[in-house]
């Protein structure tokens, strides 16, 4: 049979290949010193204790029975129960009833988009994004629009999508006031408001506002928030094993249960436990460990960055995450000069990959989470050396 | 917010419980005999040998910063490798650029639907079907129509679902004549054919005809082949690892690697590095366990049927797989009956789940995988004093 595209369907033809992953799958070529991919460092990732957890749980048969079987759609009781207090904590006035867990973030965000878009409607993002967003949306048929762009479509809006801390890819946080704005924006677009925050963890230095899902429910129930909150274990943890929640009103979370059910009947059970198994050790301990790692890796790309570039471009200064968003001046092209870095043994992401308007050009993200720290110096050198000889 | 049902997409409004999971996720009273939930028995699951892989790739550091970090859309090459190799020795002409990684067989028929349907097309259907399935296509906007029915849609079907093997609920297998004559029926309505085999290495007794994905590519290339095949390692192995697979033209899994990406990213990492490590084990040596397990609770449940139903009803004698389908004849209402059932302590699943077009009353399905094997002639016991206090 040949003709295989005209029976594809418009949400299949709709779908873009995201330039990030594309990056991550074509790997490291000799000497490459990467900036590119958002991978979590894997010298950091706790496998002892996770392969402990694992033991335990298998060794008990009547344990390892359970935590190998089909179990419910909306994820392991227990760690619904965990992430629900660990909410609370952050001031979201939440129960386990209003937890469902997904495959990562992006599979919640997924269910949302599935949700709430109908091809057509109009949802507004930052600009820059985090492009797995742009391609969930585009798939939708989402009229997708900054919310800075004056000329975008007016009127109602199903959703808008945001990074509340340590945006992928500029690195910032939201102030209070720019979190009121945007609660403002969605009262008065009418739309829901997705809060996705897989980075919070990683405090570097700074006090963080509350979640947006905490301002939208102050002095109520979480029943009557317009926000819908995605969280992730691929930082804190590891991202292999595929375990994300979102936090929203009961009734979208039962609305997700089901939808959950229909795409792929649960997220792995085994993953589940064991997460739900190390939760309070994570939480208390180990994000400790994470946050005086990657800090002194954001502090090196900083100081490599001062003495390279000086004055010769700006950069963001993050306080947490993984990224730097790395301006290069008017007439810079990251794409077009992301071919000679690759040649020099340096890799990035070009920041037209972060917008759907053609944006971003003279923009380029570094990501300072996987990078050897002894050589992120010597990367940042290579860099600016390619950014002088194009300029 | 209190309009959130406003708010739902046509998609999400599409969707519907399933019965199935239902009964699942309320879980046995006490006394309980349950033939309802087709859940393997867990005390079948190779716990010992998935901890031990588990152990051998997290004790590797190397190796455990692989398994857990992000992965391939398409999967862990070594996995699709292998599955490449174990459809070729069922007839299928395919290599690893054929197969793409799932959780499981749900996501991947979710996956497959999605590609395929636009809302208001025809898709055909075995009566009765796997209710999974008759949601996924239910919400993905089909006009969802049995195959044997006179009175269908005529002409162009996006798509034709069948299970070829131990069909859930009949326990069936398809003849050979039997799928040559859906493979003409999918070429007639220019159809795609979805074949979904979740149960085929569960084979007690007899010969299997081969897949309806090898008689479409007999004598040409899969790229030229119509069928889209469905298999999971969740009854071979266990299902809380949460992977399955598909395998079809290499056109469709590119397009669908994409689709992957953009729902979930990728199917768990660890779980697919523990699969591939123990495949050639579970093929060569596990799945015999299983079939003489199942095979002695298949005996058990037909040689109760015949002792405490004799001549009062019909059912299949299945030669595989999990499942009975027990026919208690005109004018019996097999929903109706389960509130008594329970209270006897005894569950199944009512035949209408397994339609859409308010058939089957008549009907139930018996899943012996999980009933003690002890219990099953009490179970079917009490099942024929409610179906003979109802006559």
């Amino acid at each position: 049979m040949r003709d295989w595209p005209a029976r594809f369907s418009s949400y299949a033809r709709r779908l873009i290949p995201s330039a990030i992953r594309g990056l991550a799958e074509s790997g490291p070529a000799k000497d490459m010193i990467s900036f590119g991919p958002g991978e979590p460092d894997g010298s950091l990732f706790p496998a002892a204790q996770i392969q402990a957890s694992l033991t335990k749980l298998l060794s008990d048969n009547k344990r390892a029975q359970e935590v190998l079987q089909y179990a419910a759609s909306a994820g392991h009781p227990v760690l619904r129960g965990r992430i629900a207090r660990y909410m609370r904590d952050k001031g979201v006035p939440c129960g386990p009833e209003n937890v469902l867990l997904t495959n990562g973030a992006q599979q919640a965000l997924d269910l949302v988009a599935a949700l709430l878009i109908e091809a057509g409607d109009t949802a507004l993002v930052q600009a820059p994004s985090y492009p797995g967003a742009l391609q969930v949306l585009v798939a939708r048929g989402a009229n997708v629009a900054a919310i800075d762009r004056a000329d975008g479509p007016r009127g109602r809006a199903s959703l808008i999508y945001a990074m509340s801390n340590f945006h992928n890819p500029t690195g910032r946080s939201l102030t209070l006031k720019e979190r009121q704005d945007l609660l403002a924006l969605a009262r008065e677009r009418d739309a829901v408001l997705i809060e996705d925050d897989p980075y919070e963890v990683l405090r570097y230095e700074g006090e963080l506002a509350p979640p947006l899902l905490a301002l939208d429910t102050e002095g109520r129930s979480i029943e009557e928030a317009r926000t819908i909150y995605l969280g992730t274990f691929s930082k804190s943890v590891v991202p292999g094993l595929r375990v994300g929640w979102l936090v929203a009103p009961s009734i979208v979370v039962d609305k997700l249960i089901l939808m959950k059910q229909t795409h792929d009947l649960q997220a792995g059970t085994l993953a589940q436990a064991c997460l739900a198994d190390i939760f309070d050790w994570v939480v208390s301990e180990h994000v400790d460990v994470l946050r005086k790692a990657y800090r002194r890796r954001r502090d090196a790309v900083l100081e490599a960055l001062a003495a390279e570039f000086g004055n010769s471009a700006g950069w963001s200064a993050p306080q947490g995450g993984f990224f730097v968003w790395l301006n290069l001046g008017e007439g810079a092209d990251t794409r077009a000069m992301l071919d000679e870095a690759t040649r020099t043994g340096v890799a990035y992401v070009p920041g037209f990959a972060f917008h759907n308007d053609g944006r971003g050009s003279n923009f380029l993200r570094l990501s300072f989470s996987s990078a050897p720290i002894e050589r992120i110096p010597e990367g940042v050198r290579r860099l600016a050396a390619v950014a002088r000889a194009k300029r």
